[in-house]
């Protein structure tokens, strides 16, 4: 798990419940199938969509739900995640994904594709049991619409030098904030429902969400291969153009036109053009402010909470998150 | 739409309502996709599933649910249909599907993937509209989990010389008999709640659904392509063996391992052997009484149901599916 949740033992601990209920939930009696399964099972990530909910349930004095639910909706986030992660690999051809091989890799692409939608299956069905009649399945639908609605919105715009630091942004929103800004929201809603509270840690979630993209998009730029644990710059042989290289764009598109219109083709000479002209041009540095920016939103929003120890809880989690890259 | 329904003017008239109402849930603001999604709402099909469900809501005297409602549920099951449908032509890299350029052909796997996740959600939404906090919300969730876990089990088994009718049963169940399961449960469930009809209803759409693959699998050997909207005998060449393959397999199993042992690699008049061989060894009057088994176990069931003159239509239309290749 995560070393970021090491601070945090009560949510470390339920977090272990989190990664319990997931691998149940990816058993099965079907020989075809139990390999791939267990294969997906142990691949346990950061958690860190569980884990923020978790945090957010814990500003609730008398919680409404018992543990054991609160552990079926973390668990869910995650699952919804994951089935996003494999289907993403499948477009990015990627080989690894937190050190591992991924799906798609080992597997082939088929099999990746049902082995996603398997995972949307085992979301809904822990939707179906623990909130079922609740408003917030119409909100687990919207996230995940919005989810996949940024991931084809981008996937339309690859290798496109028309795109603007706007596209990319709607893109993020969609494809990372929203998931941050369920969980935040469900964190509040399932322990001490308040619509006040709740509309708060949405805005917080997709703020934290936006950072955290921006963040990881710098490390592209920033990181090594081994910090990674994946190919340095593959967005940019995929045709994704994220902040530090439009930043820079904007400042010297005739730099770069070239260079990008090679799209597919481009070797790794460059790549490491590309990335040289980033650093050149501030791209980095320009995206570290879009993301502090972010950041900053967050934290006011964070001192707004009414429950001040667990804001508190709340606000060095978003620093150490968010700070990762900077 | 389907000319089975021409018999059926309520029903032709409801489909056209469900037609209208997918085309609204796949409208949408975002320039980069919509294109995409208007070439997936006007590829309209049989409407098999949801003409079903309609059917079995006739059952009823007086319906619990609006018509309204009733239209969304059945949209859900076609929604549901065209994402794996969407996910099925990745996997069989088919150019054609119903006569039409598919996804997958069309816009590249990549969007393909995406395209069929967002008719998930599609599907996931309306049901959280129509039926947040029924048990059905777990059966819907249980009929797409078995849908994906037939799929995942006979991707597993392709080139496989091991599998055997049961194998290819249980995958039938799972990725076809499934849904037409939940339509029929459905169309009782929301019109007329009974257990024992519900039962019996899901019991009925089992058996038509498996009766409808197998003949759908027949075609494959009795069919031309002009007939079939798409390539002849695809799936031997991706290692799909159905039943008329299955039973003369088994007569002669000597005779087809050579030509099965080339696995993708085979050619037309490998395949045109196949072909042969399955004619030789009856492998098609095989699988038309396993057929003609489901179909009389689902006109059985039928009769058993109250209502007689809904019964009688449903027979009607079963009698008529059921009938196309024999």
């Amino acid at each position: 798990m995560f070393t970021l949740w090491n601070k945090y033992p009560r949510i470390g601990k339920q977090l272990h419940q989190v990664e319990r209920l997931i691998n149940e939930r990816l058993q099965t009696n079907n020989p075809n199938v139990k390999e791939l399964l267990d294969s997906i099972s142990t691949d346990q990530g950061k958690l860190l969509r569980p884990g923020i909910f978790l945090l957010f349930s814990q500003l609730a004095e008398n919680p409404t739900h018992q543990d054991e639910q609160l552990i079926k909706i973390a668990a869910s986030l995650e699952i919804l995640h994951k089935a996003t992660l494999i289907h993403d690999d499948i477009i990015d051809d990627s080989p690894l994904r937190r050190g591992n091989v991924t799906v798609q890799a080992h597997y082939g692409k088929d099999v990746a594709v049902y082995a996603g939608d398997l995972l949307f299956t085992v979301f809904f069905s822990l939707l179906a049991e623990v909130m079922n009649g609740s408003v917030y399945m119409q909100y687990n639908s919207k996230a995940m619409y919005e989810l996949l609605l940024g991931e084809l919105s981008q996937m339309h715009l690859r290798y496109s030098q028309e795109q603007t630091i706007d596209d990319y942004l709607a893109n993020v929103q969609g494809k990372t904030a929203a998931l941050f800004k369920l969980a935040c929201m469900e964190g509040i809603h399932f322990t001490a429902p308040d619509d006040e509270n709740e509309h708060l840690a949405g805005e917080i979630g997709l703020n934290i969400g936006t950072a955290f993209q921006i963040y990881d998009d710098i490390l592209d730029y920033s990181g090594t291969s081994a910090d990674l644990k994946k190919p340095v710059l593959e967005d940019v042989a995929e045709g994704v153009y994220t902040s530090p290289l439009l930043f820079a764009y904007a400042k010297a598109p005739e730099e770069f036109r070239p260079l990008l219109a090679k799209k597919q083709s481009i070797n790794t000479e460059g790549i490491q053009q590309i990335a040289q002209l980033v650093r050149k041009h501030e791209g980095v540095n320009e995206a570290r402010k879009l993301a502090q920016h972010y950041t900053d939103l967050a934290l006011e929003q964070i001192d707004q909470l009414s429950n001040k120890k667990a804001a508190r809880q709340i606000r060095a989690l978003a620093i150490k998150l968010l700070s990762r890259a900077s």
